[in-house]
């Protein structure tokens, strides 16, 4: 359920409200609006009794959710999410551009890139320090060590950084050291990792879990939110299909399909969907056109010697120039976003 | 096998060693470029002894081919097909909107939407006569009478007629009435109708069949060009997957994927893929900005009214809207293919 | 609708109801059943007002039918449809094993062959004559010449033949030779293709397209039915997923699924949906397990010479030893659904 | 690589080799065979040289493994492995039907099921303590309390406890409590996990990631097997497709494909492929007929009651006549598979 407050209600009337909510073992949530503020009722096995709650000093009215998934509905809350650090944003005016090196492999590598990242204008820089391989014996990252070197890449070029947590252990180092925290397709129903991720402070990149359906990646969400971190970027990076011209089968349809069910921000993908580099700059091209809130991109300077991914990764010119395109691509969506003919 | 003239290879030349082809039982297919006829060789069960050729006068260069794809290959035709009918192309300068009804229900409903399709300076105008439904006892098309309210709209508004052909009666009704014969999803490995489309003297539009590799379609398409008919354009409309928040899953990584095997113009179907109205815009961008050479998409005066495919068909609002978003997302995408920093 | 008559409604008292159901424009179609008629409508593109019939001298009761589908379905016809050509039988008592090659390639490997599954006791006898092939430049078969051959068969060993029509001219041959008219995967939506079958006199096989959800499929035995021809036996051979260790994944789960709501029988091709022979006889097994009510299997005396589709061919001995263990199984299904506990 | 010794090395011999294997950094697996042990090394980035290998006493010879899975393929061990928990086994003779509730509910519910389960002689109870559920908000097992309930199914009827760990506290627990730990669809690389697991002393029941090939499945758990624990049960319980009539498509052809390649034992799991009850019993059926060597199955007392996939539970008459049922199958198989006509 949501209880709907009054513009003018008071902070002491929605104490009150959170406190029934919780003395009768229920969790609330806080989703403020631009004008008013409502609390998400979570934690109850069926419907809420909104009586309790319907007279209050300060309630407007008790909405009930019909979804299975809650806190990420625009039901509860009809403003779109912006994840903002510092300045860069997420979910707000500006196309965000999410590129780096697949996997940290050595600090030459990691600020050669992050310096091209940078020139460009761009404002986060993606490095992977921990990496879920399919085989025990393939490169599993530099760890804490790769960490350190993303920091570098922060304090020098000042672009946040966004990195995968791969267990709990990881997630602890990667909270204290990254600015957002991502969580790869092949966790998207590690469950506890999801919860640990909700109690994180920093944003989380929840990346689709490949052979999720819609409902099942806004419940994923919807586990990370339900403790309390409501800082979720969502991220279509392809699923599985027959379809062997490419790695994954990138689902760009779920950019709208998501955009008309929750207020979380998407942003797509175009490297490990394809994992072939010639492929990359059209399909980044289509997700900034589908009206994708950003990307998240593979570059390298020496792709042939890269330890993972290589075939898939930018060299520098090519990203320059998908920048120059994907940039002027989203001016466009965004007028006529903003003409508001169509969403 | 391709053989290779010399650029100033006479017509003498060239019909000898047509002559030789076919004296030894095998098919010859005239592929001229820029600057210089080239000749394909089909119908052999393994590969072709070049020696007969090599010497001939005229002949460049004989060429293995090593893709179970011949005809439809760059490397039989480096450049670029465009299919021309009068000022209108596909596959050349301008994007192509091919836009209307999925079935003619109606004189009043085919030509109100051909006069907001005209009005908005598009060139081809679909409409379905013969539909394939699913159900037995759906409404099936209005046969050759729909195919004379076609005729119509040729008339009125100076549109091409795409139609599809789901036999091979009402292929040769099509062939009488329309400027490009379509064949449909279900269809695509109909090789008889492919055969006889290949028999045709008008442009085919081969839809990819919804559960088609890249390779399949590529040789559902050699099925037409081997017997004659090299005027062919591919369509992307969606694969089957256990995604369910659309009807299909619209895979437009196979625009740059066909782009780099073959010469053939490639265009997107986003309505039938979505199935859902709201989604169309946003992945007719999608594929206008991938790289496509065009789009066909489904329009209606009063789409709670249709026969057939209702929920997904653009009034005529959106559609305009639509047609100046894709058209100022294809101008940046030539643009920037011009200056082939990037295919 | 359905109208159900009573058990000893006259000859006179059914004509009158067929009169009456033609006399509006619509299909009737007799569905005898063990001790009373029915009488299935089709043709009607909303419900059908059953007053005219309710009171007409011999008529029980007037069901209407919610579902799409209708002849095929189980509430127009409660019992199982048993195919019957002379003593050989599909749906009946006797698991039925239809083996053969995949495509006739010579009157000695074919009666080599046939010999064999004559010797095991099988009554059917599958050879392609007509091949539909991903290539136009691979072996399309031998045709009519192939037809004969197969006649050749039926009369020195007895075996019925099963064999493909892949478009209209080849159903007319087909029609004449065979004795069961196979439709394949790739034509399950080629419309017209399944009207002529429905007007065909002689029953047809129709195997699953291989993205083909199951009311697509039901709705594709509707269309041979609605024309007349209830003779129809579905066949699961696999469908189209990101597995790769076969060709397609065979989806066994089908059979139960069907029977629970329609009365045709129901066949597995383990051949096809592997594509490797160490798999086809554990799925064979596995078929006949399910409770399928036959196999359409691939045997090649010398698999490696093998035109189409060798590596998934069985040599003679592992042909024999897969009869003697589906029997063994399909009698042991037999048992436990005779005692009626489970279906 | 891997090392075979000759028959007669001593343990002093074996030792040595590997004293050199752990000398230079690598991993030393033991792989004991029926008359001789093999050694399996791991962790080497490239080939291994076998020169140091080569001579020494004992040594019999170096092979190369060529697959990127290598503890788990029939290369270093062609023997097949048996699971054996005092007289219960998975892999041995005795076909393992893995029974119980899907969730523990209550004592009573468990016990209830239980006795069900022994009376029928099945060696194995399965029970959820721990629940991956799709929704934070659904029912997620009674933890700890389930696996005492659990225990307690142990000590009165004698069975060995199968039970999900979701996480690695779970799986602490669980290595207390349970016989064999089961690993879910959703964590099937869920790395962090798969190690814990490869270090606990118990065996480990893998379930097959919903949308894995057969390549990811063999290294997952390649995974656990490269940290020592070489007891791991493989379970193939349906894949994500396009296919509606049930939840997951089970891929039957995955055993025989999984018995050519690895040593492990693979047992099906046909409650949660179909999701409905009706089909699982054909599809238990199927399970054993393909050569599983186990199957894993829900049974309830009340399943309308249920609090986690009641309408894929099995009743107890159900159950009792699947056990027959697969059992009289199971056999069938046996035989013929000793008769070594046919794997």
């Amino acid at each position: 359920m949501l209880i709907v407050m009054k513009p003018d209600a008071s902070d002491h009337e929605i104490q009150r409200v959170i406190q029934i909510i919780e003395s009768v073992g229920l969790k609330a949530h806080l989703m403020p609006g631009s004008n008013r503020m409502a609390i998400g009722i979570t934690g109850n096995p069926g419907p809420v009794d909104p009586s309790p709650f319907a007279d209050l000093p300060g309630v407007s009215e008790c909405v009930r959710v019909t979804k299975p998934y809650k806190l990420v509905s625009r039901e509860l809350r009809p403003e779109r999410t912006v994840i903002r650090l510092g300045e860069a944003q997420i979910g707000g005016d500006e196309f965000a551009i999410i590129a780096g090196v697949c996997a940290v492999e050595s600090r030459e590598q990691t600020l050669m890139t992050a310096a091209a990242v940078a020139e460009m204008g761009c404002r986060f820089f993606r490095g992977g320090a921990f990496k879920p391989r399919t085989s025990p014996y393939a490169f599993q990252g530099l760890g804490e060590e790769g960490l350190k070197i993303l920091s570098e890449v922060r304090e020098q070029y000042g672009l946040k950084i966004v990195t995968e947590a791969t267990d709990e252990p990881a997630l602890d180092l990667v909270e204290r050291y990254a600015d957002v925290i991502q969580i790869g397709t092949r966790n998207m129903q590690n469950f506890s990792l999801l919860r640990r991720a909700g109690q994180a402070r920093k944003p989380v990149l929840l990346k689709r879990g490949m052979a999720s359906t819609i409902e099942e990646f806004l419940l994923a969400a919807e586990y990370i939110m339900s403790e309390g971190n409501y800082q979720v970027i969502l991220c279509e990076r392809g699923v599985r299909t027959f379809a062997n011209h490419t790695r994954f089968t990138l689902d760009l349809s779920l950019v709208p399909a998501i955009q008309g069910i929750s207020h979380l921000p998407i942003i797509v993908d175009p490297s490990h969907s394809t994992g072939k580099r010639e492929k990359v700059i059209p399909l980044a091209r289509a997700g900034a056109a589908v009206g994708a809130d950003g990307l998240l991109v593979d570059v390298h300077p020496y792709p042939e010697r890269a330890l993972c991914d290589g075939p898939q990764a930018l060299v520098f010119d090519m990203f320059r120039d998908m920048v120059q395109q994907v940039r002027a691509i989203a001016e466009i969506v965004k007028i006529h976003m903003e003409e508001g003919i169509t969403k």
